[in-house]
This record gives C-alpha cells, structure tokens and sequence, in this order.
C-alpha cells in the first residue's frame, strides 16, 4: 500500500547557506503555490505562523543505517523519528514559517530551512 | 512530479467516536510501527510528545470545491490552507499525541483523532 503526493507549489529563497532548523532561522523567501491552488490560502495573514511540509528531494535514500543517527549539532547517536534528518523512511519535512506578507499564490516567509526549489505538499495552521 | 509514500504503521485504537482535533482528545489507542523500524524508536519516552503524521486514507478525494470549506465547529467559510480538514490536495494529517508507554516496536498514545488503522507516513520530536 502506497500513497501519492504531488506537489502544491514550491520553496523560492536565495539563500546558498541554510541554518539546520527552521528555530535558528532568519532566511527569509517565498512559497509559491501553483496558481490552481491559491484560493485555498485565503485567510493566511501577514504575521501568523504556518506549518508547511516538504518533501527532501535532494537527501539521500533511506536504508536501515539510518534508523539511529548522530545530528553533528548533538553529536549523540540518536534514532530517526527523535529528530529532523532529512533522511528518514519517508522524506517529509516540516517547518514552522512566518508569514510576512501574501500576495495571491505567493506567501513571503522567514525562518526557512528549505532549499531553493523544495517541493511543498501542504501548509496548515499553527496550533499549539 | 510526484513522491510516493510508503507507511512505517499505523494506528490502533478502539474508539469508535473520535473527536475533531488532538488538541481536544483524550482517546488512547496504539502507534504500531512496522517492526523494520522499530529501532528508529528508541529514545522516545513516556511523557513525551510527538508529531505524528498520517493519511487520511479514508476521506473524500479533493476537488476545486473544497479549496473553502466551512468546518462544523466555526461555520465559518475558510481556505483550506488555515483548517485542518482531513480534505486536501494531498491528504496528510498532522497529530500531537502524548506517549505514554513504549513497548518494542508499539507506542501507546493518548490524544488521538485518527481512526483505527490509519497508515502512519512519519513521526517526528515534538518541537516548540
């Protein structure tokens, strides 16, 4: 049994150096959704938190190595869904971004810990 | 473009009435993980919370109608990108639940609004 995800739109930052986590991130870019999508982001307002998931295109295959992990910034081996490496059995990533402005299929954001071009399957509120 | 996900487990619990949100759910149940990563488990600890994402395996396929939706607690039409609705372009749902106990490859929750055998895609540190 599997599932499909297609995109929704995507990441857009000129960032070449990207902080590990989207809590010690001030990179600032968009996400761009694809126009078809755009009504749906109708009550996203300047200022709010949103959490958008991602897919890691760009990190490498999971194997059973990776079940347990060292993150360099711990440096203690770790297991996989106890932390946010990109290279887990299904490569989801999630971030917590806020928004600074909204202009149609267009959110500016801040705290990015995506790479230019990362593809965005889905954004839903923030609720703590 | 698209990402194929493949499920680690899935949801186990006997409730048959399931609230609208895990933030107002005191429903217990089972996170079972397939066994080939239960390593990847071992430091979550009771009292921990943990983001656990899933699909919505069972809901109505989407369709442009449903970029606004008006969820039955507010009665009030919302972007699909603000609400949780288990009716989306790509159906992925996001819960916090709390551990309560950890056996081999099982986590026992509580706070659940997923229904018995959802697939589970992804669990990931709880991290405000």
């Amino acid at each position: 049994m599997t599932f499909t995800l297609t995109p929704i739109g995507e990441v857009r930052t000129e960032a070449s150096k990207l902080p590990r986590h989207y809590t010690v991130s001030d990179v600032t870019g968009q996400i761009v959704v694809n126009p078809a999508y755009a009504e749906g982001l109708r009550d996203i307002l300047p200022g709010q938190k949103i959490v958008v998931l991602f897919i890691f295109d760009r990190s490498e295959t999971f194997t059973p190595q990776h079940l347990v992990q060292t993150p360099p910034h711990t440096g203690r081996e770790t297991g996989v869904f106890s932390i946010c490496s990109p290279v887990r059995p299904n490569p989801i990533g999630l971030s917590v971004l806020t928004v600074t402005a909204v202009s149609g299929n267009v959110l500016s954001v801040t705290g990015l810990d995506m790479m230019d071009k990362t593809p965005v399957v889905d954004i839903k509120p923030y609720i703590v």
